[in-house]
């Protein structure tokens, strides 16, 4: 008989892994050094970090038969509500009528995917810390939390273990990895509006809020008990507004009502949660390759990306979906091809994500709130309506779509080129709506054509 | 008074910045994990890897005092002696009559410049590995060979512990540190040639030599006892001509008849020692920032290069001298303004040279067995000639003068485009002697101006 499937990780990706390999009749392991945070209330009513779902993740939560489960426990949104400094907003769509991303707490998502792969047969074990992966012989090495140390031998081992992965540092020291990490200059910090006095949401939950500011930002997602999980991303340090400017409880105060004043009448807990929250990091991790012998990194272990395009975990499911096909084409004793596959295929779709999750970034922040880029979004948007086949946005093809991230990469670059070009008429405000969008398309064909 | 300064590494790097820092009255301590190799002669005797000092090295040590006992353990290499695959050999001079890069074994430098440390008054520990730094105390732990473990509070602690750095391990584990690491396709394995029978060289010795083949190449550089330590530079794998192709002892033969005919003749011990020698890879490393708290990299565990400009080691002496210099101005109680001062100033230069020796790569296994390199190579010397301040070639500004890597890199691309042009004419090989050479060199400062 084979050995075990080892998955290393049992946040989003892992568990998900799990129920797929399991269905496939597989004797599948996870292991994880937090002990079963299931059980405990704090961590799912504390601190709680928001996800957005779109439709890679739905498809790949579908294929599982996931998707009514964890419908239950997201709100929709089905654009960006823009507020400004006096506390004016209005709204983008983020795609048609009925397009939207779901929020959903990531502690709920987790517990949901975890109880389903226990529900499958996976077999979790829980404070189980890895002290080394022996790469050739498939074998990790755990210490447990009695100080007590054990060896595993396994067919397959997976790190979904995150951006940090124990995988990767013990590929790092046994092969030819390369291997990129780099920090932007932002991190970001939680805080919460809570639900009103009266139970309700207190501002509209259909949406994710943003209060663009140039170099910093605050967002909101809706929670389905009524609060919002908001995140300040700003600069540590090194500019006029960052981080390390903002000594004392006062500074906190005196920097919301200048910046976020609708924000900040209903955030009741601000200076507490400011202080007590820490400053996170964000990270850009690639590297290559993702597999050697029977092992392979999936999700943010093999490609962390920066969460301004909300593709993570969305990602990590879509690496899921895909890693599950292959298996199905190719058995499960051909791991060796199933991996190699898997990464050659995937590779230039996770290195396009990380760039756009980038680019999406100085979006937000800044670009959002400039007349001209409104104009833009809302000739692109007459565009895909009327050629809805042949002018997908950006952030339609990455959002609501499945077309490869590396071919909505490209596609987007054309279009892009096409709109410098409509927007470069410096009346284009007067025009915009009596343009011929015709020619406009057509150049698009030009332009793929060369 | 002050804590001790510690020093990781005993390499090249560690030796030479120990000996500047004892010369400016500190109390400086260099651990190494290895024993002391001094004493053991088979190291010395055995597999000998060779340095090419250039003015760059030479530079910081004669700073240091060294240059003179330096000089004497070297050979001079006036160029670059070419085989092609029928053992015809041709001479490509690197510089002007007198300019010449220094080859010497590794183990004799690093001796001597140990020797000069410890005369100096550096302490040295051999034996202490290194397991944790803590980057916010300046506090290393080690354990020694005996089981027994050490802590040792520092002033200053300097990562000078080559391409896989303990401190930058602990420093990525502390801080925001953007890292990179990419491997060649390429590995290397050394072999020998021996003295002749009568105690000769049996090549020319005042020359690098190069047996250029497209993906792959070998190169001798002369040893003292008249042998010449060979490098074999060739693809791990998925090439036609790769490291995995050669499968015993007759691979070897056939391969050398068939690509190194004249070298082969001169190597009685290749299929021993290829089979014995370990085929080893080669790494491009670049991280920022360099320095946190008191904590700084220094040499290769800054910035890793691949070896084919010939500047990892004179990089990285460099480096001690730039250090030397910035303490000479501001003294060694201001160790936060020297480390930032050092690296802003050093980066965009190593940066340089990392860029530079990948693209010198295809220069040396590819390119200078072109004919329409040579006359390239011709016309630069001639331009060299006649406007020796005006017009340096590239490989003579990295090796022959200190002008900063990244101006040498700029000025290289401005002279590399004007002579593309020149090289377009497809008579050029006619013509290369009567062309307007004062014309030519208008064209670069024409360029530098735009």
């Amino acid at each position: 008989m084979n050995q075990p499937i080892s998955i290393l990780g049992a946040g989003l990706i892992g568990s998900l892994l799990g129920v797929y390999l399991k269905k496939r009749g597989l004797d599948v392991h996870i292991y994880d050094k937090r002990s079963d945070w299931r059980s405990q209330q704090v961590l799912s009513e504390g601190r709680s970090i928001n996800m957005a779902i779109s439709y890679r993740g739905w498809k790949a939560l579908q294929k599982a038969g996931l998707k009514e489960k964890v419908e239950a426990h997201t709100i929709p949104m089905y654009g960006r509500r823009i507020h400004d400094e006096h506390g004016v907003t209005y709204f983008q769509p983020y795609g048609k009528n009925d397009e939207a991303i779901y929020s959903v707490s990531r502690n709920i998502l987790n517990q949901v995917l975890l109880d389903e792969a226990e529900k499958e047969g996976v077999q979790l074990h829980f404070e189980h810390k890895v002290d080394h992966v022996d790469v050739s012989k498939n074998s990790i090495d755990f210490s447990l939390k009695d100080g007590q140390t054990k060896t595993c031998k396994s067919e397959v081992v997976f790190g979904a273990d995150g951006a940090f992965s124990s995988l990767r540092t013990a590929m790092q020291k046994q092969m030819r990895l390369n291997f990129r990490q780099e920090y932007i200059s932002h991190g970001y910090k939680e805080l919460t509006i809570p639900a009103t006095e009266d139970g309700a949401f207190a501002m509209d939950p259909n949406a994710l809020h943003i209060w663009p500011r140039g170099n910093f930002m605050l967002i909101a997602l809706p929670n389905q008990d009524k609060s919002f999980t908001c995140t300040l991303f700003m600069p540590f340090e090194d500019e006029k507004i960052s981080f390390d400017k903002i000594r004392d409880e006062q500074d906190v105060v005196t920097f919301f009502q200048t910046y976020f004043n609708d924000a900040y009448q209903l955030m009741p807990s601000l200076t507490a949660d400011f202080c007590q929250n820490q400053t996170s990091a964000l990270v850009n991790i690639e590297c290559y390759p993702w597999t050697v012998n029977h092992c392979t990194l999936i999700g943010d272990a093999a490609h962390a990306i920066v969460p301004f395009y909300g593709q993570g975990m969305n990602s990590g499911f879509e690496d899921c979906f895909i890693l599950d096909g292959l298996i199905e084409k190719y058995g499960t004793f051909s791991w060796d091809l199933v991996f190699e596959k898997f990464q050659k295929m995937r590779k230039p779709d996770t290195d396009a994500i990380c760039k756009l999750a980038m680019d999406n970034f100085k979006e937000m922040r800044d670009k959002v709130s400039d007349p001209r880029f409104l104009i833009r979004k809302k000739i692109e948007a007459k565009l895909h309506e009327l050629f809805p086949y042949d002018w997908v946005p950006l952030y339609s093809m990455v959002t609501f779509t499945d077309i490869k991230y590396s071919d909505a990469y490209a596609i987007g670059k054309v279009q892009e080129a096409v709109l410098d070009k409509v927007m470069s008429d410096p009346f284009i405000a007067q025009k915009w709506e009596n343009l011929d969008y015709h020619a406009i398309l057509d150049n698009v064909e030009t332009s793929r054509a060369v």
